[in-house]
């Protein structure tokens, strides 16, 4: 479901999962990775099975996105006006099977869906706290994003 | 089962869950708490019904640990020569149900027992990544700690 070409600023990058007999760990972002911009703030968003929460821009943020439980789809949105990858979508479905991160720049619109039939819940480690003033958003069926296939 | 005198130097903060028709957002950390001592990493470590982890140290590292699926129970054990709670536990049990952070300062002694009889996880948003010589590591048995309450 991945796209071979990222919208650029895009990173997706692979986690390790150390299993443990008592347990796992799973890595997420370190302070030393190329992805990591600063720490705002972390907190996790679940979405039900189906339902999809978006779109909303970022006009400064940086989202560093990881799905430790269930499936959730991203699909994100390039509108830049300078961008070498404007108008070019890009569909990524993260999981604990597709265990990687991934970091979204500011001015790219992005939308989630639920894809697990259970618990499905990503931790955003958010380069600014959250800050209303500092995010767009758009209905999913608005005419400026041309994307339905949920 | 919290103590009601905790550690000190352990930080217990109520945190938020704010509820949505399509998923729930529960908040974790922020930059401008009075516990957020830094980022080095933000990892997940998961943890078997009724199996323990521990017993931990860490010698620089601040811990802060939020449990978004499951219930986990962490007890803290404090040695340090010169702490007004020296020889205290607290033994606290972080869940979604009672979900609040535990921050953690260095020299104390923790282990960890998952609680939940599915997916037990935490999320430890720590203030140095990972380095396994910051931290020493004693078996669950050691008589250097009075607890086998497991």
């Amino acid at each position: 479901m991945d796209n071979i070409k990222l919208i650029d600023g895009l990173q997706l990058s692979p986690l390790r999962v150390i299993p443990g007999e008592l347990g796992d760990v799973y890595h997420g972002l370190k302070a030393t990775d190329v992805s990591f911009q600063g720490f705002g703030e972390a907190y996790f968003s679940t979405v039900h099975c189906k339902a999809v929460k978006g779109w909303k821009m970022h006009t400064r943020m940086v989202l560093n996105l990881i799905v430790p439980v269930g499936a959730i789809r991203f699909v994100c949105f390039d509108n830049r006006e300078d961008s070498p990858t404007r108008n070019k979508l890009s569909d990524i479905t993260l999981s604990v099977q597709n265990y990687q991160r991934l970091t979204v720049p500011p001015l790219i619109w992005m939308a989630f869906q639920g894809v697990g039939s259970e618990l499905n819940m990503l931790l955003n480690v958010a380069s600014l706290p959250h800050d209303p003033g500092e995010s767009i958003s758009l209905p999913l069926n608005s005419p400026e994003i041309p994307f339905s296939k949920w």
